[in-house]
């Protein structure tokens, strides 16, 4: 067994795919994750950008919260309507060009990508920033941590997940079951103490106001809040994964991933104003993340903090794994439409996409090591390219409505273009508020892949067109080529390069480069070695030309020698038989030259149509 | 013109070289900078091995210094012997494996190339050494300076240096003219001041005795000093460059050389006793070279200051330079019998032996780095090689003389039998006393290229007597290749690959391999697109054979199909056509599989002498 096969799992047949079909317990984890875990930074990343407002900064959350929630909503009925139409995978992707034309398409299909990239490196800075609060002297590791786990992670997705497995499960649920202890037993804390609790351990003090509340500090902090709407629109991408009847189940997924959010989201603004929770600077010492702040307040910083923060670390990873099935995904309908190369679109030993794997753990480590690691500084990246999608998606299953028709078309429409109104805006909000703070790296690589993909897509086909035929073999005109053999000296693999030359065609001319190592000019050998025996079996005897290189060079003379020659013979097939040594050991390879490599490389570059290379090895025993 | 020619000139044509002959005058620059520059290092290498003693370091530099020279004037006589037994030029690689048989050869060769990595090293580490005296701050930047200088010594040697420019004659005689002037002046103001001169600049105060004096240092602070000794061979190994009469010019020029080095060692003896001169840590924050100190100490800062230290800058860079001449020179000898790679003894673009500059900046960079460029980390290393060298040098002239016989070979073998027997000792007492600070290393990598050496020469004479033969070509039992084409789909490539497979012979077996990707099986249309055609012709009809892939893997079972087809024709020989797509623009390599390369590269690998691989490209026109 290979140190590979021991890594990576030994190779998947393509017969040993299994399709289980699974239910809304199961589908909560899977498609799910994205969304809930959303809840972990989406409120710490509005409360970030209204540091400045100091104690005023809780007061602002709850309306903040509020619009993100109402944004969620009118999301969510349009979501549901995707998944009765698209019952095998409404993907941003698929909707858009299948109802508004291959850019759109391209457009949300780049957005997407762009956005799962960032899903991944925010779900792990994330969850290594839960760790971080709990454990401040890992602080000074957080890059290395969230390098780590990205690494633990792609392993994993090589191997491939069976996203079945309860490894899904039972962190979601704890995460799931651990937040709602923490904020159900906080909001009776409050209601009990009149709105005002005293917090077990006591959140950092909040410090006065240093600016004056802006609407346009308040639309930088909606636009980061919204990072917590990302995720949403995994249901509906994979409703085929579901249990008979689908739609229903696949709707009543996401109306309790929705529900379970909207909850979360509601209670976490709510604690944050009556426990004076604020964020604390990113990155810098004494950081502590607003959901450890919350559950610490709460509950204290026993065993029941620590297993929350390890539940959040875990759902962050797993979140980011999300990434790390959907990313290939996507890369995959794209290359199979020919707008990614075509690797993208073939599974590897262990029936997963292994391309998209390691370009999306290629661009997460990148951002990861660019941003140093820190959340923060990611969120204004991300969450645009998932709006343009969202906005793509529902602007697509409007025209959807519109071409289907039916008794419900028109309410049908309203709700998408409710939606797509609402997210567009929400999208035009991120760009402009977050522009300068990062949103324009987004907003320059989202473009540039569109344009990339339409290369690639017209270089197929144009390689298509030009490949394609239909009629069968053309048979007539065969006729033996002229042989070349570069040769150095007269030796067994010479010898045997002639041979093979001889069964080739009639016509052979040999080339050897002459410099000041030559050990010898080989013309007068060469009519007794060759011409002679050749003639006497009644062959035409080959030709030998001795080329003269004053610069020392070897390789350039032979090709420029049969480019001309080629020149020469317009309407004839060139064959350049190239002798080679083997070694049988790697390190044997510095020992004699390259020339034959070397030799067929250019070749292959410089040559044309016309030049065919033949490679005669000469395997060496010793 | 290219970047390449701006960076290291045209090419050169082999009949541009010039052999200019040169005469004393332009010798000692040539030949003398590694001998003279050693000045600058070797006092202060024994000083620094003193430096525990304190106020008692000055006393015993001195007779250090005496032992030094006796030990060089015998060395000299014995090399005045060689340039007459030589007059072709007598290295150590050459003298020893003449007369003493290859492995003495072999390991004076090995001790040549090791020490000549360390002169480059600690020449440049040197030469920033006495910098960062005169320029406190650049300290920190030690290494750096030292691999700038590396580097610009490198693109200058792979120019190729006419060595007999002034660039070597100015800086070189500048050197020897302000070390003079400083010694003179310091002699002079010594005896005038009745042995007690006053310094200008007053040196670094020497502290009290850490330990009590014992053999042991001494001999260490002996082998340190020998490095003062180092280049001493040169003028031997370049007998042939000499004007005639060139022994005479050439004894001629030795002497000059080591009257001038046995002077400037004297001197600096004494005036660091007179002036209270000793080493300063190497390495630390304070750290002033020793002539640094003599200079400032005798002269002052002014401008002579700054001057000489520039020299001797210029001087060691330029010493590293020598051996930028000499490595190069002692690998061709080496390539040329056979004991390292053929590379070695070509001739580059500008007439120089380019791999072993490569080689040689390379290992000097590491030692660089390995030690921080630090000279007094370096100094245990060097040395070793060049006294084993000496003494197998040496050995080899005893038995020179004793073979060659005549009326003065009594009288020669003792001069050189003193000389063998010193060096031996010498020897002896570095491995010793500088084993466990880094003579350890030297003493492993000699031997170990030694033994590489020797397994190069080997490989090259199996190989050479596997493929040697002068018989004709063997033109009976030419029979055509059984030809087999694996294909992906049907298409103009395919089809090109097919009518070449029709001109090498009649049994054409085609492969598609199936996997869950491939878009049909070409079973159907083969008959009709191939085989018809083919009877049609009245040719064989090729055979189409498809193979299905579970694992989805492609390459891997067509190169089993080939090995296994081997196995049942073994009185056949192979060709394999593959047909290749070759992209105009190098980005769209990876828009298509590489599976023609790849397959190529294995058949080649896991192949033998029976199978032959064709390589038909089609140029992408898109």
């Amino acid at each position: 067994m290979s140190f590979i096969d021991v890594l990576l799992g030994r190779p998947l047949a393509s017969t040993e795919e299994r399709a289980e079909k699974i239910g809304t317990l199961a589908g909560i984890p899977i498609f799910g994750l994205d969304a809930l875990g959303s809840a972990a930074y989406g409120p710490e990343a509005a409360l970030t950008v209204l540091i400045p407002l100091g104690i005023l900064e809780v007061r602002y959350i709850v309306p903040l919260s509020a619009t993100v929630i109402v944004l969620l909503t009118i999301v969510y009925f349009s979501y549901r309507q995707t998944i009765e139409a698209y019952p095998t995978g409404g993907g941003s992707y698929i909707v858009a060009s299948q109802n508004l034309g291959i850019l759109p398409g391209l457009l949300a299909g780049a957005a997407l990508l762009v956005d799962y990239i960032l899903v991944a490196a925010v779900g792990i800075a994330a969850g290594v920033g839960a760790v971080v609060s709990a454990l401040p002297n890992l602080q000074r590791h957080t890059l290395a941590l969230c390098l780590v786990i990205l690494l633990m992670i792609t392993i994993v997705n090589l191997r491939g997940v069976r996203e079945t497995g309860v490894a899904f499960m039972i962190p979601t649920y704890v995460f799931v079951a651990c937040l709602s202890v923490a904020l159900i037993m906080g909001v009776w804390k409050t209601v009990v103490a009149g709105g005002h609790p005293i917090p077990v351990v006591p959140p950092p003090k909040l410090g006065s106001p240093q600016v004056a509340v802006t609407a346009w500090l308040l639309l930088r902090a909606f636009a980061s809040g919204c990072t917590a709407m990302t995720g949403v629109e995994a249901v509906s991408n994979g409703v085929m994964a579901f249990r008979e009847p689908k739609t229903k189940i696949a709707r009543r997924t996401l109306t309790t991933i929705i529900a379970i959010l909207i909850i979360f989201l509601a209670a976490i603004a709510y604690l944050c104003r009556s426990y004076q929770i604020g964020a604390t600077p990113p990155g810098e010492p004494g950081y502590q993340s607003v959901l450890s702040q919350l559950i610490s307040a709460v509950a204290g910083t026993g065993w029941f903090y620590y297993l929350s923060i390890g539940s959040i670390l875990l759902v962050l990873a797993l979140q980011a794994n999300t990434a790390f099935a959907d990313f290939p995904r996507v890369c995959r309908a794209l290359a199979h439409d020919g707008f990614l190369p075509r690797a993208f679109a073939n599974r590897g030993r262990r029936l997963v996409y292994s391309h998209g794997i390691y370009v999306l753990a290629t661009l997460s480590a990148l951002l990861l090591v660019a941003f140093s690691g820190i959340t923060d500084r990611l969120i204004p990246l991300f969450a645009v390219g998932a709006f343009m999608a969202f906005t793509l998606s529902q602007a697509g299953m409007v025209a959807h409505w519109k071409r289907v028709g039916g008794p419900h078309a028109r309410h049908s429409m309203m709700i998408n273009g409710l939606g797509a109104t609402a997210t567009a805006i929400t999208t035009m909000v991120m760009m402009v508020s977050k522009f300068t703070e990062g949103a324009w790296i987004t907003l320059m690589v989202i473009p540039g892949f569109v344009i990339l993909m339409r290369a690639v897509r017209q270089h197929y086909e144009c390689v298509t067109r030009e490949l394609a035929t239909s009629s069968p073999l053309p048979i007539e005109n065969l006729c033996p080529p002229l042989v070349v053999v570069p040769l150095e000296d007269w030796n067994k693999v010479t010898q045997k390069a002639l041979r093979f030359a001889l069964t080739l065609g009639p016509e052979i001319i040999a080339v050897q480069v002459s410099t000041e190592e030559t050990s010898e000019d080989m013309r007068q050998r060469w009519r007794l070695l060759v011409q002679e025996p050749a003639r006497r079996a009644g062959l035409p005897a080959p030709e030998l030309v001795v080329i003269s290189s004053p610069y020392r060079y070897v390789i350039a003379p032979i090709v420029n020698f049969i480019l001309e020659l080629e020149k020469k013979h317009p309407n004839r097939e060139l064959s350049v038989v190239v002798p080679e040594l083997v070694e049988k050991h790697w390190y044997e390879y510095f020992l004699h030259n390259q020339r034959g490599e070397l030799l067929s490389a250019l070749l292959l570059l410089k040559g044309n149509q016309r030049i065919v290379i033949v490679n005669v090895p000469w395997h060496v025993e010793a």
